[in-house]
């Protein structure tokens, strides 16, 4: 009745992310089988009240699965691909490995998810900043072709992953307690900082981070010429990150039918009208998978351009959350 | 052989830090006055050795001023401009309240200081966020004028003045004792999040505090047609303002050359060669005068656009220290 799923690094924050929306979003699992490196081997995590021990992650690892949800860093994904397509499982993978191959789809579900059929044994979650600008953007590109975009990110430490959180949690105690804080795996101090660099250098000046919005987003949005000049910077934020995006469409969008088009959209919204302020924060939307926009008003350097705000939880809909949406969308017809 | 000096809003952080600067930059002074609320009056603040006494401001606080710094909200500076311009004392006003009177000048001294000696009794000292980005593009505003801007800021919660201070201290010793944070000083909590709203709104959705930018930058450089579009978003950072700024001038100005021009250009600098990275950060720029600039790459949505990222003392040259300057200059002449 159900499926046999492998989370394949199930232990970083990603990994239990995903094992937690599995549950959250009642996918019929019959066996769950989570792999990660010999080092997290023999922990144990709960998975709809049953304590799953975790296994050291082989080639020999994928017999029998139906899918694979991947959460692991490039290396391991490209290791361990080859042996997940020969089980016959399908590997939806939010590594950067594979999302430039021509022979696997880069999916949105709310946007291109008719892509993720066409699939040949993998699917990539696109970047978690890409996906969140998406879901806020992908209402108005259905109304008018995006033709560029200037984006700001605000990036919250859980992009780095598990040790990110604990970055900025263990320099705001140094802080407090009066020492000097140490930077491991930022590259200056985050706590009470910002920091505008996320990646590695790329020739043309950007990082490998910020080129993705562009180059994700064209095969996202099926726009092969579409332009993007992005800035990613790290900010003090937990888990939420956000975006002052500035798109420029073919034809004019008003403020008001952006509001309309962008709240009628699934994923994303616009604050409740009881709330006390119409701006999102990423302490609104952390723990959910709601892209929460405000901000929309006119871009004053661009007769069709609009500016706008947004804020999506960098764990859930950024990463864990947007591949189960895969997985259900796949089960689901 | 010295000036008669008074600072209007002595105990606030920008007053207490004009005071320092007056200091720092051997101003020659024979008297210095510190006026400031009743409810300050009677504090004692140390300026060059001695500690000097704070009295409550009058309309009589000014006879025999040469110059009057203003560092007070804009219905004090209202209140008391006639009686400062009454007693022949020149004031320079770091409030919003005469930056737009055609007969006040407007003035970063790097990028307009001749516009200084044209005063009638007033100058204003430009916003935070404009001076630091004008400091930032003054080099290539020259090489060519300015169009557009499309900017995102990350705002240091020292804008905010002390209360600002305090606020993100207080919060983070509420999240570190696992007390829920109260936000008072802004519209929610600042410690661990960032907030896309700063002043108030305008008819035309931005905020007061993003349409500086375009109206101040027109006046500042002498460019009466700019555009620019500007998202204000606060982050947890005590003083150092950072903007991510994407400008398009008449012609294109290649990376090499603008990098060039920033690096020569008075108040501005690219980080040192030897620092262990070519980005700068609010932390690294801190408790000093100096704008810095990275992240210098071509648009890619505009042949004739360059992006760039720059970092700078909120309280300093964003305030207290270009108010300074201009008395400086007027002096030195």
């Amino acid at each position: 009745m159900g499926y046999r799923i492998a989370v394949l690094g199930a232990t970083g924050a990603v990994g239990r992310e995903m094992i937690n929306v599995l549950e959250e979003y009642r996918i019929p699992v019959d066996e769950l089988k989570l792999l990660a490196s010999a080092r997290s081997a023999g922990q144990t995590v709960t998975f709809c009240g049953s304590e799953v021990a975790v296994e050291e992650a082989a080639e020999d690892s994928f017999g029998g699965m139906d899918f694979v949800l991947g959460a692991v860093q490039n290396p391991m994904s490209v290791r361990f691909a080859p042996a997940i397509k020969k089980s016959g499982a399908v590997y939806i993978d939010n590594s950067s490995a594979f999302r430039h191959d021509p022979e696997v789809p880069l999916v949105v579900p709310e946007i291109n998810g008719e892509d993720a059929f066409a699939h040949k044994g993998i699917i990539a979650n696109p970047n978690c900043s890409t996906i969140i600008t998406m879901v806020a953007i992908g209402a108005l590109a259905k109304l008018s072709p995006v033709r560029t975009m200037v984006a700001s990110t605000y990036q919250a430490v859980s992009g780095a992953g598990q040790g990110g959180l604990e970055e900025l949690n263990r320099q705001l105690d140094d802080l407090h307690e009066g020492r000097t804080p140490e930077a491991k795996t930022f590259p200056a101090q985050i706590a009470m900082n910002v920091l505008p660099y996320i990646g590695s250098y790329q020739d043309n000046g950007y990082t490998s981070e910020e080129m993705k919005l562009q180059n994700e987003g064209r095969k996202i949005l099926h726009l092969p010429d579409l332009r993007v000049s992005c800035t990613c910077v790290r900010v003090p934020v937990m888990r939420s990150h956000s975006i002052s995006v500035t798109l420029r469409t073919e034809r004019k969008i008003s403020v008001e039918e952006a509001k309309a088009a962008i709240a009628a959209f699934p994923g994303a919204a616009l604050m409740p009208a009881e709330a006390d302020r119409d701006w999102p924060t990423p302490l609104d939307t952390s723990g959910q998978d709601t892209v929460y926009v405000g901000r929309i008003r006119e871009d004053l350097t661009d007769e069709n351009g609009l500016c706008l705000w947004c804020c999506g939880d960098q764990v859930r809909k950024g990463a864990a959350s947007n591949a189960v949406q895969i997985l259900k969308l796949l089960v689901g017809r």
